[in-house]
């Protein structure tokens, strides 16, 4: 069952989104469940997200094999166990995110805790845990190649929507794909926010009940207005989906 | 009474700019006081500020209501209850941002001393309370959504141009719309310089008389010379309108 | 006597450098002493670099008085004494920059010594002194409104290349406009790398000896390859005009 | 013999790459041996490497000696000795970086631990020495001009892939053009993360068996994807040249 037209380009539009904002450079990848077919995923042949256009989309089993062999001159992600493994544990996940974002990695490699100091960035919730391919894996290049790493990779993620990879990056799961976007985008700024208030003294993070609160009142409309604002940024045309949750406006 | 339409030009110009200079992203925003009724002010739909254009602007009363009802399609910022009350306690005040520019964060949830350090960043004061949403509201999801929540922070500004909020961000208002855009740029350098410095050793802040000299003798020209620049940056019209202070060259 | 056209246009392409480089924003100044009357300078009127054209500049004589009356719209820089001073003080001195970039400014108000960390940025010497408005002049807008303000910077100057302004900014005299505007750039580069660096461990800076074999061998090939690159980002054409000294490939 | 014209043009692109991505200003440059006569090798005249047009490229002995000599307007690079001596005593290098990037200049004059921490830069390798001109030559301007100091360069790098040079830079060689490209770039990142890391705590590097994984399963597909992305910043046509590596999908 083929994925509509407008699906596809909504994945490109996500591609690219990550890219000018400096989420992903050439590497990191972006995919979303089958909206038919919960067994099967879609996402880019190997290539850089910037670049992307519907022709390199590809569908995928969760075992990581492609529905349709492809060609010797597209290769799928070495890396697409990540996204198979999540929707297989998580059949409330519809889109991941994998990404090296700058400001993210020195939170993986410290074990700083890392935790919401802003509203905006709630989403990444007060317990972030971090995956090191060396606890089970040994010395590795650190690449998550297969599906033993990616379920243990999985397993760390739990039933969160953010996990770290220790010298690597991070795995981000929601529910939609403009949510993975947003969280994605949003841990990326309390990232660079929690450093710099590092440096000038003793922080005051968001509380339990705060970021509970958030989570509890966010609404897809507020997805919708960063989409609409990055989707001009990035020179794509914004497409105005029938939204998966109640309207309110915010913040 | 219809807002002239130079009015709401400068308006989208001022969401622009702000947008623009990375004082905004998708999220914040900024209002004018109706020129005419001082009652009621005039503000976007929920919209990021790089989007907006003069029809998506609406004008409200101080309680937040839409002077005209707004179709479906059309949502207020759930926020612009900070706008409102901030006119209700301040009939100097003609403008107001509210926005979340990323070196303030910080210094809102550390609790650091933040002060002018440069002659361009005095218009901030030497006394910038943080407004804690906690201390009267308990856990929320920190947003300003109706007129009690904003009286109080309005009260936290008090007669100040400038109140941050914890883990959210700030709100500055002032006497025209030029002065808030450039007090907003400019409070985001003083955070920067501000973090800067620390990082370098003792840093010798402005004086009171300092700041002093420095608001009583900053005239409109400043904040046009800085407006001509910012259009040119947003790829907008400069509209020389008249000024409201006496002219002189500045800095 | 007329300034030659080239001559003015080399001025306008310095102010969009310095804003395209991001040394100065609508704020900041920069000068040249009149090729053929060393009691003139022509500058901007007062107007943020970036907007710059021909017909902004205007020649002023060394206490500040411009040599044709300006019209009303037509303000000077308040600051232009800066200019006048350092020329009066320092016949070696044919072009003056004034500006406020963003790394030297913490350096000016916490005292941390300032000095060489790269041989790039050699030039601003070992010995970079920081002017303090409120020495002799107590509590006042930071602003150097008049000559004798001036004259007391100017002999904080000496006969260096560049002086901090402590809350305020930095002034960098040279030989050249090619030369104060490479000085300029590059001034910043090493406030950017030293503050890095102090975030790592103990700097070692260069020795006088290394400072005095840069500057001794510096040849005004190094800022031709600088302008034509500065040109080419900020979309000005590049005038290959005869240079000062002797020409020798560099770095 | 000549070198073919798509190499050349690769060439071309490599120079506007690391200028694009802010790895070399006006300053720096790339080189590559040539590809039918190991004791010649191929780079720029004197010009900023976003200026860099095909008809720039000059031959060059290993000595530093011009093939055919240059017209008095073109004028060779005082530090192409730097390359020379590189491809003189590493016969696996064909192609070599020297550059300035901003965030690797603080650990060559701090003496910093700088090894890699995410798998991305793991070509760098966990043995990066400093080369210091003043060990050997005393007070100098720090440049390497002649060919002694440019074999002491070399030596201080022996079979790596990196050295920095204190107060100046870094040298980066490779096994082919994409590949330099790519480590230098990552070099830069590489200190980006660490710096920020160092803010935070104490830092996980990636292990010597890490690092060797990854070298060791690095192909070329990797510098590709990389090459496509940057080609298309920097505005370049992409050319899908034959690739030396085994193809392999990658992260």
């Amino acid at each position: 069952m083929p994925v509509p037209a407008d699906v596809l380009e909504e994945l490109v539009t996500a591609n690219r989104i990550l890219a000018n904002e400096g989420i992903v450079d050439a590497f990191g990848h972006v995919s979303i469940r089958h909206p038919e077919r919960s067994d099967h995923y879609v996402m880019s042949r190997a290539r850089a997200p910037e670049c992307i256009e519907a022709e390199d989309l590809v569908e995928f089993r969760l075992d990581g094999a492609p529905v349709t062999p492809l060609t010797p001159d597209r290769k799928p992600y070495a890396e697409r166990f990540i996204h198979g493994a999540v929707y297989e544990a998580r059949p409330d996940v519809r889109a991941v995110v994998h990404h090296h974002s700058p400001s993210v990695i020195p939170f993986g490699i410290t074990g700083t805790k890392f935790s919401p100091v802003m509203h905006m960035c709630a989403s990444m919730g007060t317990d972030v845990p971090t995956w090191d391919s060396r606890t089970h894996f040994g010395d590795t290049n650190l690449l998550v190649t297969d599906l033993a790493m990616a379920r243990d990779l999985a397993r760390t993620l739990g039933d969160r929507r953010v996990a770290l990879m220790r010298g690597h990056g991070a795995v981000v799961a929601g529910g939609s794909l403009r949510e993975v976007v947003f969280n994605s985008v949003y841990l990326e700024l309390n990232a660079e926010l929690q450093m710099k208030a590092t440096s000038l003294g003793e922080i005051t993070f968001l509380s339990d009940g705060e970021v509970a609160a958030v989570l509890k009142t966010r609404s897809s409309f507020t997805f919708e207005r960063a989409w609409e604002y990055w989707c001009r940024r990035a020179g794509r045309p914004y497409d105005t989906r029938p939204m998966e949750g109640p309207l309110a406006g915010a913040s």
